[in-house]
């Protein structure tokens, strides 16, 4: 077990010791310095991005293992890399820390999250350590992707299809299992895995990227309904999507399943378009994740759902908002 | 005077209507997607760095001017790139803000934010906004430098000598004049200046990498004793300062301005070693900037000051450190 920090630079030591050896591949210069130092191969570019993960608004200290917060706080903030298409190659993690999180917390929160490093080949760089009076992460994801390869949400065009990765509203249904329940969580639970242990669809984004078979992309973090809406804003067009066709999660009532689909967040499902002349190059599955047709785009605005008598309806983004 | 938000998306699009064009130079793709896109020039490796920036810890929001935390909390952390003898080239930011933040206040963190990133033409490439209980900040920069012209801090070689670039000291006496000060905040004390709207060394820290005149290099962010002898751990030397050469603050008692000069933290000035043979080459100033000669490294690990007396005593560790 870990002792209790007296200084930064003791914190510090203990995280590297956990990520040894700090270089690897394109990254020439990891924790200790300044800053790191990374190498983009020839032909390929840069990606960008950086998640909040807080106690209290991303995960709960008294109902989330530690390990699962390390696993999440990466694993969700590479998702939006495998969005564009491209690949997670370092990491950089900002962790303010109470005292009391210092010691056992730490050190289940750093095996989950050099787990998380290690299914994703994505290094530790650098980053900042600080005293906190809650448990704050901020992860920034450095990935590369061959140039002119990206996949944007801004792209997509009237008359594709709409697909989507995996099973909708399962992490949701996980967040509800966890919540009501006491003593030691259930990780054999298919539900309560995605959402303690969400795994970013980094091989389907870059196998979509690299056959250009998608025409615009994104990662559902927070609910198909919000987030299917700042796809259409983004690419100026509306979709409509078929109840009946969303994959669901089977074992509860099916209005219960299809709104968990809906408005559910934290799946990291991606959600694609694909012009209808390449929708024959879709599989059902890939290898083993189930691929699914919902809808397609219109060039009407809006999102509208297709309900059981064929009749749509607009569909209101109902996902997670921090701010409501 | 802007809206209260009611959502996310709003936030985003109000921190984006402040830093418009979001694309600039071999920034391909800025916010609005999953990720950014950034491509590092050939020839050129990428530098990554990220900082928290918190209130309570960083800044005390009924003392800070928001325009200055907007300001410091990327100048911060782009004297990391500075520090390395690289160039800024854009960043991310993530924000939690609690409700009564996101009205004045926000908008005049974005101000001094916006005119920090302007001054290091810096482009906002992204980052995560969310609710939160305090502010939060964390930032990330970009930056590039030229193959193999790095500045580590881990590369000091006995007998090289010692320089700083500024005062040290200036910061922590502005924070001292603003925790006791009620009422506006005086802009045109230098010494609160330096504390409120610091200037990484970019220009410095690039010129010294570029003609290859230091050895060894980091920037002054926890306080002269605390950082030299970080430099001095990661080079596996130590080394002597003279009390006497230090710049120090005029206008107090010269042993309190000892003081601030050894442990007063936040001056973002550069510390860095020159080999003796180049240190004809190293001007009194570079660019209106003054640059101090303050000791030498040595091979007994450790690092002492040289008292009046002309009799040297250990140095220990005083300047900031979040967990103690």
């Amino acid at each position: 077990m870990m002792k209790h920090f007296r200084d930064e630079d003791k914190l510090v030591k203990e995280i590297t010791r956990h990520f040894l050896p700090g270089k690897q591949g394109e990254l020439r210069l990891g924790i200790g310095d300044d800053a790191a130092l990374w190498r983009c191969q020839p032909g390929f570019e840069t990606i960008l991005t950086s998640d909040w993960f807080l106690e209290g608004s991303h995960f709960l200290v008294e109902k989330h293992p530690p390990d699962s917060v390390g696993w999440k706080c990466l694993a969700r903030a590479a998702s939006d890399i495998a969005a564009m298409g491209g690949t997670p190659r370092c990491f950089l993690l900002n962790l303010a820390l109470p005292d009391e999180a210092t010691g056992k917390w730490l050190e289940s929160f750093l095996k989950g999250l050099r787990r998380a490093a290690k299914s994703l080949d994505c290094v530790l760089a650098g980053g900042d350590t600080t005293r906190g009076r809650r448990i704050l992460i901020s992860v920034s994801v450095i990935g590369e992707i061959r140039e002119g390869q990206e996949v944007l949400r801004s792209t997509a065009q009237p008359g594709d299809l709409l697909y989507v990765s995996g099973i909708l509203g399962e992490a949701e249904r996980g967040l509800r299992l966890l919540r009501k329940q006491r003593g030691t969580v259930n990780r054999k639970n298919p539900a309560m895995r995605k959402h303690l242990y969400p795994e970013p669809r980094v091989e389907l984004g870059r196998w979509l990227a690299e056959r250009k078979l998608a025409t615009a992309m994104m990662d559902l973090s927070d609910g198909l309904s919000t987030d299917l809406a700042r796809l259409c804003k983004a690419s100026k067009v509306g979709a409509v999507i078929d109840a009946g066709r969303l994959p669901v999660i089977s074992g509860v009532a099916a209005d219960f399943a299809g709104q968990l689909a809906i408005h559910g967040g934290d799946d990291y499902e991606l959600l694609f378009a694909v012009s209808p002349g390449k929708a024959a190059l879709i599989p059902a599955s890939y290898r083993e994740l189930r691929l699914t047709r919902i809808g397609e785009i219109t060039r009407s605005r809006g999102v509208r759902i297709l309900g059981k008598a064929g009749k749509s309806k607009p569909l209101p983004a109902g996902g997670w908002d921090p701010f409501r």
